[in-house]
């Protein structure tokens, strides 16, 4: 690792962190060079557009969620001990890891009607996590935890349907029943999965 | 009905429409200048500020959805009849209503971090939907269409989770399936509290 690929790690620890909390779409040169106190020529020699920092920052989440997230789950034993693996590393990823929870969800409304790189970039991947839900969730299958005739991918649709909803009323509503309800749909999903 | 407000709502309409595909933040009077032609000062003439534009679009798309979705909801009998129309009515304003999709979950994301009146109008609004939610899904309890001991609370919070994984697929995925899974998570939402 070079000098200069530290300090464009530590720029994009920023931009993420940033990113999470005011959007993607309100990241610009300009309030990254605020946030680190560094210089906008600097910066532009490093990322050249808004478009292009945004670009680097979704992808900086991407390797940072597969770090938190992806490579743990994989990790632990495959069927349903793994599909809770999965959640509890979400969960992690949501409460701990960024200042404004999952930046994913949050740029999955900025971009849905905003066509261009950025969305293409985040479709591909929300479809691979949605895809590493469900392999997970067939792994259950696979291994007796989780009934035969179970529609991993349905599955991988509901599961990211409450995590959604889990964002929504602990970060907006800041219910602080949130994760207790979370867990408890979570609950009743596996037990709707379970052979 | 005055000109001055029927000038007002034409406005909102189509400053909703704006809000529901480029989000509230990016919603401004320049913005909104050019997509009705109207000039700049006869619009600040009308909000004064884009925050004021703001709440106003908000406040207006709420009732908006009072019309289309609260009161038809409440008019059918009550019970699992009434959950479903509630589900139905949702389903039409997220698909039907604006370009962009349901604006309260767009919305959701964008102010979940930025304190201000926004943000306090969006969760007054957002907490009256789950109550409304809750309180229909109790009606279904109270004529003995579910179970007694089902929460009404974990019900709406279950429900308001599919609509955003709903929006989420269909939105942004664009996945054709997502209407398909959304009704299917639905139908397992209503076997698991009824009676």
């Amino acid at each position: 690792v070079t000098k200069g690929e530290e300090t464009r790690t530590a720029i994009l620890d920023e931009a993420l962190q940033l990113a999470s909390t005011i959007g993607f779409t309100a990241l610009t040169i300009g309030q990254l060079a605020d946030k680190t106190g560094m210089s906008k020529s600097g910066l532009f020699a490093h990322f050249r557009s808004k478009e292009q920092l945004q670009l680097a920052t979704l992808e900086h989440a991407r390797s940072r969620f597969i770090d938190r997230v992806a490579r743990p789950t994989l990790a632990v034993s495959r069927g349903e001990k793994r599909v809770h693996e999965l959640f509890e590393r979400w969960l992690d990823w949501e409460t701990e890891a960024l200042d404004g929870g999952c930046v994913f969800v949050s740029a999955s409304s900025e971009y849905d009607d905003q066509p261009g790189p950025m969305r293409d970039a985040l479709v591909r991947n929300q479809q691979d996590w949605l895809d590493m839900i469900s392999t997970v969730a067939g792994t259950a299958v696979g291994e007796g935890d989780f009934r035969a005739d179970l529609d991993p991918d349905q599955f991988a649709f509901e599961l990211n349907a409450l995590m959604m909803g889990y964002h929504h009323a602990g970060r907006l509503l800041r219910d602080r029943r949130a994760l207790e309800r979370t867990r408890s749909a979570f609950e009743s999903l596996l037990a709707s999965a379970r052979a």
